[in-house]
């Protein structure tokens, strides 16, 4: 049973929170189903395993794991609902600017906030098999505990891609030849299970959970129908709408 | 500014858990966003408004609201978020067994646990127009006060119905001639997005966040395809590519 130096413990207790984590180079994984999957998808990124004394659990570890005592753990890993492993992961590298893309559209992901929104998104995408999305600032940190814990980690499966706001995001896009752009929209608009061409070479943007999608330049409104009264759909349920009508598309069986 | 009667607060306080709103015929509503939405749909269940000092918001209110400090409100609704504005509601009175089925196909949540799973589920069925949902013992409370935040209220737009096992429930809808029961599965079966009927006086029972649905006596296994690599689809996604399915079928524009 060991300790961690004084200056892992705390590195660890600043990648909590955003400014922590900026530059650190590090983000943090807690729990075991979120771990699992990262040291199945990227053991190339796993640079310490820190597990509590008693934890149990059936996994490959690329490196030697610490063990702590019950109370060595809860003292740098204060959360009720932390289940005794812990992860300090490199974060993915960043992706050039001008990386091609390599999905037939793209998900544009415009400062939507919440953590659970942006994870369960990012799980639904990989569900669908989509291996990229793209995020605008204002968007959540892909790579915080929150955001790993509610995608129980799918954006290591993923490549997460971030170039600034979204009008610089979508001048990239418009470069290598994704020129329309759909804007999601509550009220009106082409139909999400009408619109011809939607999946084609076309950039899908989802908006911030409040505002919506701002005023985008040369874009078409992507309407989902509600025959229901809601006012609109949560946005993690918009996605689900429309990666899955991609699927049923493009999936014929 | 008042105080809450003893026998009031005492009310409130048991409310917090299952067994105390088991039987008290109350639930409780914290927060502005699904206060307003229960103020809107059913006024007539309000019993009891309660508000913290300086709280702000464009309500009418069926009955006088009262008004305490914020010492005295945060002494009764101990909770972070708390955002000053707390209902006391009846709850909506059961549905008779033998109440005929007023949606062309029936929602079963088959022990669906999750109250932020219960409650996605519940806002998206509303943003489809479907009026009535059925649940099975061991599926979250919907009038729990998590439920009620994580639906925003939408539990009371709609009918919620609750009649026991699921075995005892599929008998209920195979005398009301719903007799043909869609079973999702992970794996394999009948596409979501090809099934000729799926909608037509049939039931689609959506299953436990861990085991999924169980064996079900001459049910179809449902499948909803996943080109990608996860394991399975997060229920409450499930639902959302289920429930626009229908809109897709059923809302030609």
């Amino acid at each position: 049973m060991g300790a961690l130096t004084k200056r892992r413990e705390s590195l660890i207790r600043s990648l909590a929170v955003r400014h922590g984590r900026k530059g650190s180079g590090y983000c943090l994984c807690d729990g075991p189903r979120a771990s699992g999957e990262i040291l199945k998808l990227r053991p190339d990124l796993v640079e310490q395993v820190i597990l509590r004394e008693g934890f149990e659990g059936d996994f490959d570890f690329p490196v030697s794991p610490d063990l702590l005592s019950a109370a060595e753990f809860d003292r740098i890993r204060n959360t009720v609902h932390s289940q005794g492993i812990l992860l300090l992961v490199k974060r993915p590298e960043d992706t050039p600017e001008d990386e091609p893309v390599r999905t037939p559209f793209v998900l544009v992901l415009d400062r939507i906030a919440d953590p659970g929104n942006f994870g369960t998104i990012v799980r639904t995408a990989r569900a669908v098999g989509l291996s990229e999305i793209w995020l605008t600032d204002g968007t959540a940190d892909a790579y915080s505990d929150k955001s790993i814990r509610s995608a129980s980690g799918a954006q290591f499966a993923l490549r997460i891609r971030r170039h600034g706001s979204l009008e610089h995001t979508l001048q990239l896009l418009k470069k290598q030849g994704f020129g329309r752009v759909y804007r999601t929209a509550p009220a009106a608009g082409a139909n999400v299970f009408r619109e011809n061409g939607l999946f084609d070479r076309s950039v899908i943007v989802l908006g911030n959970e409040g505002g919506g999608v701002g005023a985008i330049a040369d874009s078409v409104d992507l309407n989902i129908p509600m025959p229901g009264d809601a006012e609109s759909l949560n946005v993690a349920q918009a996605a689900t709408v429309i990666l899955f009508e991609y699927v049923r598309r493009t999936f014929p069986c």
